[in-house]
């Protein structure tokens, strides 16, 4: 096992193509121990995120590779004795440098950056997620689309989208990644597909998360789309390249895409969709939470009516709404013609409702029929005159016909 | 003016057919008085509302009657000098004891009862209206089913209904009404009159309140719909028989709507569609306010999402969701299949995951897949066998294909 142990050139080689150039000894040993790690550990492994916190990636390393199974954990580690015996347990049948080997000659070839916390790329936001913080992410295309999510939205939800959705979806991506605002979502088929395609095809930014190896693509079928993302946007994984998607990396996956963006918007989703379990992310992390609702008689709708029910997310109907939830509205596109400041509107309509577009009334009986005093009246006919609501006659006031009533 | 102070014989001659028989004088004329002030005062006449409760209707009026216009109020009245002579101001030009008696003949003809807050069919959560309460009721049908509204839901929307909004309104009212729930509403084309006409059909209960008198249909395409609630159920308003519907009463029609039921829930409506303002009185009244989604396409549901942003309105679904805004909640309806208490979820995932249907693989093998402790994985393993998802051979275990995944 001691394979893992290299020497700073070594380990410069390996990493060779997926870091930065002219990173120093130290610098290259932690790459390569978060490489390492990453192939030992499952996304989402509190553990090894705090042993790594706690010692740093070589020495915490260093301190797995040197010590027996069983032995206690570091001191300085806040993990108890059984947790980190069982952490070791679960490490020791990955102990393999082959498979790290592999895992970077497969990020070489596929063009795949590795970002670790300490790269100024590495996007501040997933520090929220605590013990959860991903160890590393391997990125394809653009690590400074990844870099500046901040503000951005997740527009995520059915794979079995309608054709609703889709427009909603389509409609949501291009105005928000239009005006400058990046789309992240999780490549999958549907509203996901839908939001990447939709950012793309106005010249936005978008990312999408993978929950495998970010040279695979998945679902196979957007091997193009995912593409195209690469071109102008960003691919990224927390698992190790040549990793399969399973489905719990799927569900650690979209922990990621909730905490990358600062709002998550679900455009469609069934009773049980896994986009839910992004839109939860999004509640515990604070993020943000919007759904898009729809007709109540459409089951693809059925999830997004749930987080307006039982999870207090705010509905969502236009680009607009997810300005309003990030932050970043404008004022003059809210409450335009709300009505405030209007004086006496209840008064004028009473007056109105009193008069007749036939029959002249004079101000006693508008009064009378309006309830209001003669006085008042007198003065609101007046006013209704000056805007062409009401007219003046030999016989008393009417109201004109046509007018706005 | 005089002819207002009747003899109590007088009075009960006029009142008769429209009050209960066998009360004494002194509640008839409280009757006729508050007969004479609702022909005085248009809805929501505040002042006329504390003088009445100050000194009583009968007292009130003889007040009116003596005083000289301009005169201080009664010092036992919270209501300014100002505010008294205004009124007076307003009442004066309707002070016409002929608009009373025509008022009750028309209420005679038509059948109509006058319902009073001392009477035992009034429904007492008008209360909740305080200084807005109505003077009296005009009840046309059964004046039990008025008195029974609690619980009951109040269904509203756009006379401008969608297909989708009356399938919703009318899966609503008739899975309510029909299993015990009264049905109010306003009797408008859309959504009020699909809400009635369900409850109907199912042999339910429904309450239509109108903004003019209560023997006149409005509207008049609705003649026969007012006609069936008569037969069952009730059509009540607080404005005298012969009176007009105008805008303000329609307004003011609409707090008792939100008054009288416990919860309204608005299942279509425009941006700005007169059943927002009976949702604004549910909400100032702290009545439950439910909103039915739409598609964020259809201007129909435009108020609806408006609800559901701005005015925190629960998201409606279905009969069972408005059931759990009224709180006649039972408990098996909600909650089932939530997966509460369901222990390990994540670990089975993560052993199902590293499964294969085609391969099969040692315990060893599945836990550096699953990234877990062989043990841990050992059991799971069992635990899946036992329910058929997993099996093992001669060479390792594997998923069951066709099992649940």
């Amino acid at each position: 096992m001691t394979a893992f142990d290299l020497d700073p050139a070594s380990a410069r080689g390996l990493l060779s193509g997926t870091i930065a150039p002219g990173l120093d000894d130290d610098d290259v040993m932690r790459r390569w121990s978060l490489a390492a790690w990453n192939t030992l550990t499952e996304p989402g492994d509190r553990v090894a995120v705090r042993l790594i916190a706690a010692l740093g990636a070589t020495d915490s390393l260093r301190e797995l590779l040197t010590r027996g199974v069983g032995a206690p954990g570091p001191a300085s580690v806040d993990v108890s004795r059984e947790e980190y015996a069982a952490a070791v347990e679960r490490w020791r049948p990955r102990l393999n440098p082959r498979t790290v080997w592999d895992s970077l000659a497969t990020a070489r070839r596929s063009g795949a950056r590795l970002l670790v916390p300490e790269d100024p790329e590495w996007p501040g936001q997933l520090a929220d997620l605590g013990d959860h913080l991903p160890l590393c992410l391997w990125v394809r295309g653009h690590t400074s689309v990844l870099a500046g999510l901040r503000p951005s939205v997740a527009i995520v939800g059915a794979r079995a989208a309608t054709g609703y959705g889709e427009h909603v979806a389509s409609e949501l991506a291009a105005e928000l990644a239009g005006t400058g605002i990046p789309i992240v979502s999780g490549a999958a088929y549907g509203i996901d597909g839908v939001a990447h395609r939709s950012a793309l095809a106005v010249g936005g930014r978008t990312v999408a998360l993978l929950a495998g190896g970010v040279e695979r693509p998945y679902p196979a079928g957007h091997a193009q789309l995912i593409e195209r993302i690469v071109g102008t946007g960003a691919v990224a994984s927390e698992v190790p390249c040549g990793s399969a998607p399973t489905k719990w990396r799927f569900l650690q996956r979209n922990r990621l895409i909730a905490a990358l963006a600062d709002a998550t918007v679900v455009v469609e989703a069934g009773w049980r969709s896994g986009s839910l379990n992004t839109a939860g992310h999004a509640g515990t992390l604070g993020r943000a939470l919007g759904a898009v609702p729809g007709p109540v008689t459409s089951a693809a709708s059925a999830g997004c009516h749930r987080l307006l029910r039982e999870f207090d997310a705010t509905c969502i109907t236009s680009a607009a709404d997810v300005r309003e939830l990030l932050g970043v509205t404008s004022v003059e596109e809210f409450g335009a013609g709300m009505g405030a400041g209007r004086p006496r509107t209840d008064d004028r309509m009473r007056v109105r409702d009193a008069l007749s577009t036939r029959a002249w009334r004079d101000p006693e009986d508008v009064a009378r029929r309006a309830g209001m005093a003669r006085s008042e009246v007198e003065s609101i006919l007046g006013l209704l005159a000056l805007e062409g609501e009401s007219e003046a006659g030999a016989s008393g006031w009417r109201r004109v016909p046509g007018s706005v009533s």
